[in-house]
């Protein structure tokens, strides 16, 4: 609860080690569960879904990746035959439905987890919201975003490496509205119609010369990896960029639970304050180099 | 913990009724009991400690009291008087230290209150930093401010009138660095040497037209009554303005509890940029003007 008091993140190193999804899940497992069931994949190019491409004129798109239904036993052997195969051709999968896919989707390796984490039902006073199921390899990666939802991570098989930004640096991350695209089943980028804005973040802590705001240089991003067993509590509105490490058998797996976050207090308007007031000197910042070209000109 | 987490006020109605100074408290206890103390008291023509004086000339000041060192029943008399005796003419007595009194000038009434409240050491995880006596009648007010602490505020005798405003509004109150200055014994106001600022916010919630910003009128001040018995958690940097009414005996008698607030999560950090970015703005809003009336002459 001070941890939720103090939006601060931590890791209970192992503190899966008792779910029996610790215990059970591999490959195999996961294949022989699920063995009638579709499911929904994302499909990719680069591993790239929910991200900023650049399109060769310096413009920006927000691209969503191709969502299909597959059958699992396919989804697992692609991506392990991406990870384990030098010869595999063909675009990145990751099942990321962030729906509460592990209570509708994945019924039948829901009761392997707990359906609630008791320190954190107590900590936000709360159910969770949804659980999530994640199955991928190290050519996903996750672009820097936040969630109106306080988070419980939890690693099974394989490892995550988050890169965690504070509510604070909002003004750092470079938010703007990027006109939303969507990767077609052949994989090219078609925009959205009708025509629509997403607000994301556009500077990557990973390449911090581009896209940068007057403030990007002074973020002071925390690097995080979570190790099988290992429980992340991230804290609603933290900006996180997520790569993962597959183990032995080509996969990582995750679940996690997303909580409601508590609108009622400061923290919401405060927060929202910072972000607007980042976007708004952003903005302005672009207008003044604007002018500038044009004396330049 | 919740509220604490949230930054939320709240009442505890008659929450105090169990405190010995609850029981035994009245002007003749606290006369006998501090019988031959001397006490310090904050004197002022009009009961405006701490505040802001407008010049003839439309500057502004930061105005302290003049405090001195007097017996305590004397001090107490002065109080009653110039509540109860229509013929009472002078200057405006408080005792309001606020540097840990009850624990230092007043140890013969510290016993009377506990030397630290359970839930609150429990939400804070800490014991009080400082506990301060108020010894006041209905001339006093307090103008508002903000203080770097968790309050626990306990009305003993008498009532006390909280307008409350949230720390996101900060850009509402127009913070200014104002020259501070100092009431002499003969109430004469003099500026300090050597010469220096003291940011304080000059909008008064109560005359909501003079030294607004362009956010004020988005204030939504809180009015709370504590009446005798009554326990207020003023969440830390929670602007409040308190002005006093007395029991028949013309005293207004409380406690408070001041607690280190928790500088290791977001909230300071946070709460610092909203204070910062309304001081800025409120610095260029007044730019633009100064710009205006020179294009208008």
């Amino acid at each position: 609860m001070r941890h939720v008091a103090q939006n601060r993140p931590f890791v209970i190193k192992n503190g899966a080690k008792d779910f029996p999804a610790r215990k059970h899940w591999n490959a195999t497992y996961l294949r022989t569960v699920m063995a009638s069931e579709n499911v929904n994949v994302a499909i990719t190019p680069h591993g790239n879904a929910d991200s900023i491409v650049t399109l060769p004129d310096g413009g920006a798109l927000f691209v969503k990746p191709h969502e299909t239904s597959q059958p699992f036993q396919s989804v697992l052997h692609k991506i392990q035959a991406q990870e384990l195969d030098p010869t595999y051709i063909g675009p990145t999968h990751y099942a990321q439905t962030q729906n509460d896919n592990l209570r509708a989707e994945y019924t039948s390796l829901f009761a392997d987890v707990p359906a609630s984490i008791p320190f954190a039902r107590i900590a936000l006073n709360a159910e969770p919201d949804a659980m999530n199921f994640w199955l991928g390899n190290s050519h996903s990666s996750t672009a820097l975003h936040k969630d109106n939802y306080e988070n419980i991570y939890v690693q099974i098989l394989g490892r995550k490496h988050f890169t965690l930004l504070p509510p604070i640096e909002a003004p750092c991350v470079h938010e703007r509205s990027v006109l939303s695209a969507t990767y077609t089943s052949t994989l090219d980028i078609a925009i959205d119609e009708p025509e629509q804005y997403t607000p994301f973040a556009t500077w990557d802590p990973d390449a911090p010369e581009s896209n940068a705001t007057p403030y990007s240089h002074l973020s002071q991003p925390m690097q995080v990896t979570l190790d099988e067993g290992d429980v992340l509590y991230l804290p609603a509105l933290w900006y996180h960029k997520v790569g993962q490490s597959c183990n032995e058998e080509g996969v990582c797996v995750a679940v996690n639970y997303w909580y409601d976050l508590d609108f009622a207090g400061g923290f919401w308007s405060m927060a929202g304050f910072v972000r607007n007031a980042g976007i708004i000197s952003a903005k302005e910042e672009q207008a003044e180099k604007g002018v500038g070209k044009e004396k330049g000109v």
